[in-house]
């Protein structure tokens, strides 16, 4: 079994009006110590072992439906579980 | 500068219909293999160095702000970021 860690996040090229409306809170709160923030999407996922390799099933699921890549980079992580 | 990465997720005792709707999206792919999805928010902060203690300081932004510390857990991870 695996535990796979994947993050979505805006390209760097693509405004972030949420994260902007974070930084404006942050600094009412005075926290002036803050000059950027960026919001992503955060997903675990746990996948039993198959017979198809996990590298292709997790990016081919990023690309048909976790991540939109005309807007989005992801990445992930993957951690193999061994049940107790 | 710091770079801090935040990831803020649903407590395990927290339904996440969000997940569920993703697993299930994810099965009609026909990625069986998916047993679980949790869906939570990422967060890239750039922060300036200040004479605030930087743990102090994202630890009160997570709690007063960022995390909903009654239904999310939260965990930071810091990097130190040298201008080039």
């Amino acid at each position: 079994m695996y535990k796979v860690k994947v993050f979505v996040t805006l390209r760097e090229s693509v405004l972030d009006p949420q994260g902007t409306a974070v930084k404006s809170s942050l600094h009412s709160l005075s926290y002036n110590e803050v000059e950027d923030v960026r919001i992503g999407k955060y997903l675990e996922l746990t996948i039993a072992k198959s017979e198809r390799d996990l590298d292709v099933l997790v990016k081919e699921m990023c690309e048909k439906l976790l991540a939109n890549t005309v807007i989005e980079d992801y990445r992930y992580e993957v951690e193999e579980v061994v049940p107790s």
